[in-house]
């Protein structure tokens, strides 16, 4: 626990800035080489309470949790040094505590015991970057309101970048062209005595139905970005072949596998940015609990899917998502030398 | 998606064979260093669905989808700069649509966007192996059926060898006497009210009752090579003191932990060949949607037993073969001190 | 199978001496570099099975089957080089026949197809601990009583240390102050047609009962070190900031994912003690059927609580200890700004 007798914190050699965060699937405007010395980097999420429609063929909906009202909540960059400054506001017509847990932060509970804000509360936390990687974030108010909260869709992710940017494992810099920032959140909806989807008033509602769901370990639905769908269609991710996309994966709660059909993961770091990335992957882990990043420089334009490949999950529990990319197709890479026809043996 | 105006590929570098492809859990005749340039390499895939029993004490079966026959499909072996080139047939008395996504080549979902054949068509696919690793390749006709044909066995393995061979992390050759194949496939069969499996006339007619089961993310059987025990009794694995095995475990959908009991994985490498394998590991892990390699050089005779080491998914979901490993006992390594004899304290 | 014609293993070289084995999360007195010549540890184990209170809130139960009487069974330490020597034990009034698999080791299963005793039997067995790593041993009778035995708690861990102790990646020495040894136990309980949990008059009994529990592959419990609770309140861990601990976790059948809650993994060696340790990580991963080291310097004073980031998991089926942690705080890594307010915009 903080201790209001501790030495306060020597900020003189910080420069304070302010962060826009803006909503998934998009990244804040960043360096990824540190530009100047350490920062402290303002930021301020609100924690908001929103009846949201998960599926729209069935209808399903949650009284998700969020920050900033988008799940995974907002992507927050920085580097080793720099030191973040969250004010953090749950408004007054909020039904519950809030708080957050950054996995990137050191000391009571990832800052979790600093920030529980009841409805109409305001808090403020700075913590240092010290460890280069992505990280997941959290509310986490304690017992069982840890994953209920979680898994209503209140997490998102840090990234911390080392100061001169990422590397391959021989030291050469690795630069990307865009980030697409992937929350996969697991929903365990609760059911009637029909099999249909609850409806519920207020958020909190569900809480002893939702808790007898997650017991069972087995999501309704596991999506990317908030809903079925959120990032297919006219929401898919844009790309043209020779750029590079860094791909970040939080999952708070659950293992997930990601893999994009037709590319690779280049580059991945599933532990952090402290270490070598792994190459040439078809599928990489991130443990629950974890962001993850994957680097990869699109080769063939086409439609891409990204997917968690349990492919169940990936086909009826919702996480897909699409890259569109645009350029000239490869025939050295791939080619379909005879169309699909009659055959007679 | 390919485009007819992209210039044509240049295949003058290339020689081009064939490569006879063999039923699991077996390997196709194959260089472990390239011998020579580049080659083109052609096969031949038939997508063949047949009804199988899965496990011979319940009678439990399934109207299984595979590559050429058998579950998992067979084993194609290259090196990085070979092309393959597949002539992939669906025979006219098929029930369904099927195609192939590889994992180990770039664009047009995995070759997936190109190979579509309905009964009775015939498709070529060419395709060039840039990155070194274990890949799985699978069925992928869009949406639910994605999971369904993979469930229904249509998945199997590349592997793409660097063409100086394997290497430890010194760069020193590591070398293999024998591979073992072994695809892990999880089914979710349908059971009727009373708890019995159900039964089927035509390859897909189990497809809702199959959409239902798969979505309780639990498997009713987590095998090796097709049914439970078809790896172990008369069809174990071979092998002697001082030989060298290279185990490829594939797992096309769903997580798994390969162990060989009383074994380990001397070199293990879960990413690709481009990373250094991971040493003296007692479990690996198969992210879903993977295909991983694993070298051990038999130290004892006897009996060992490999398996997915959730040990309900060995014992219980059928996830357990067996290797007979033929030699002399060493007692520095293990010594039976006392055998079992009565105690009094 | 062991074979009675073998040549005798030459011992000359080997110092014996004793090895006191004490319940977790304690570790056994032990050097981290070795001193002297390699040495036979002998050990002695005793299969006690007790009726035990897997949580109180509940009265849920099980007749555990343990190795020592605790779950995990102890922590076993040696040196690459060292041969273990064990005395293991089954009383008289047992119920059941149990054995041993250590995966540390080579040939005969582990071990587990030399060491079956019956009630009122022990065996001797001795085995070269070859590979460094942390690694599981547990009960393996055959069938579906390998994963029922392992699923009662008959498991624990045994820790290879290479000789010159731990390393980071560069080489540089790295010690612990203290090791939090932690099992992580998966129960299967079954209950009743009300859903209370079933009670029994003798281990063994729920043997039917428990395979129907086991095969939905979900579990009622995952509890850290026998019971719900037992690493919290006033069986919390116990360190000062600047002291490094060594967290061991063991999980004998089910995947789990670590996290230390307001803290790191600085150093993981998931894999083994061969490899260089990842660095500086948020969640670290335990392929079902392995002990994984984590190595962690606490930075901040207060409660950490270490969980299975899975958080349903955590909160919900017991996968939660905590860390109390003394010193001083340090407003540099983390400060509440300001604390909770009212606010109005
Ligand atoms: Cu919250
Ligand atoms: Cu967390
Ligand atoms: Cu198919
Ligand atoms: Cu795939
Ligand atoms: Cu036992
Ligand atoms: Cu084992
Ligand atoms: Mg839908
Ligand atoms: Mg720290
Ligand atoms: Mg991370
Ligand atoms: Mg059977
Ligand atoms: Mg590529
Ligand atoms: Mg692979
Ligand atoms: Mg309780
Ligand atoms: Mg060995
Ligand atoms: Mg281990």
């Amino acid at each position: 626990k903080a201790d209001a007798t501790a030495a306060p914190a020597d900020l003189s050699g910080f420069t304070r800035v302010k962060m826009e965060l803006v909503a998934p699937p998009f990244a804040p405007t960043h360096d990824q080489v540190a530009v100047g010395g350490p920062k402290i980097i303002e930021i301020t999420m609100e924690t908001t309470e929103r009846l949201m429609v998960v599926d729209e063929d069935t209808g399903a909906s949650i009284w998700a949790l969020t920050y900033n009202g988008s799940v995974p909540g907002p992507l927050i960059i920085c580097h080793v040094g720099d030191m973040i400054e969250l004010t953090l506001r749950n408004p007054a017509d909020s039904q519950m505590e809030h708080n957050i847990d950054f996995h990137a932060s050191t000391g009571a509970l990832g800052g979790g015991g600093l920030t529980h804000v009841f409805p109409g509360e305001e808090v403020v936390l700075r913590w240092k970057a010290t460890k280069p990687g992505c990280f997941t974030y959290h509310c986490a108010p304690g017992g069982a309101m840890i994953p209920y909260h979680v898994t209503h869709g209140m997490n998102g992710a840090v990234m911390v970048l080392p100061r001169e940017g990422l590397k391959d494992k021989d030291g050469n810099a690795l630069t990307y062209d865009s980030i697409a920032y992937i929350g996969e959140q697991d929903y365990y909806l609760p059911k009637d005595e029909n099999g249909e989807y609850r409806t519920y008033e207020l958020a909190g509602e569900d809480y002893s139905d939702s808790l007898e769901a997650m017991v069972t370990l087995t999501p309704t639905h596991s999506v990317f970005n908030d809903a079925v769908g959120a990032l297919t269609g006219e929401h898919a991710l844009k790309a043209k072949v020779g750029e590079t996309v860094l791909m970040i994966h939080n999952q708070a709660n659950r293992d997930s596998r990601p893999h994009l059909i037709g590319g690779h993961g280049d580059f991945v770091w599933e532990s952090s940015f402290g270490d070598q990335p792994m190459t040439g992957m078809e599928t990489w882990f991130v443990r629950g609990g974890s962001a993850v990043a994957a680097m990869y420089t699109f080769e063939q334009p086409g439609v891409y899917a990204y997917v968690n490949h349990n492919l169940i999950e990936a086909a009826l529990l919702g996480a897909t998502a699409h890259f569109v990319v645009e350029g000239d197709w490869n025939n050295a890479l791939m080619e379909q030398v005879v169309a699909p026809r009659a055959f007679t043996i």
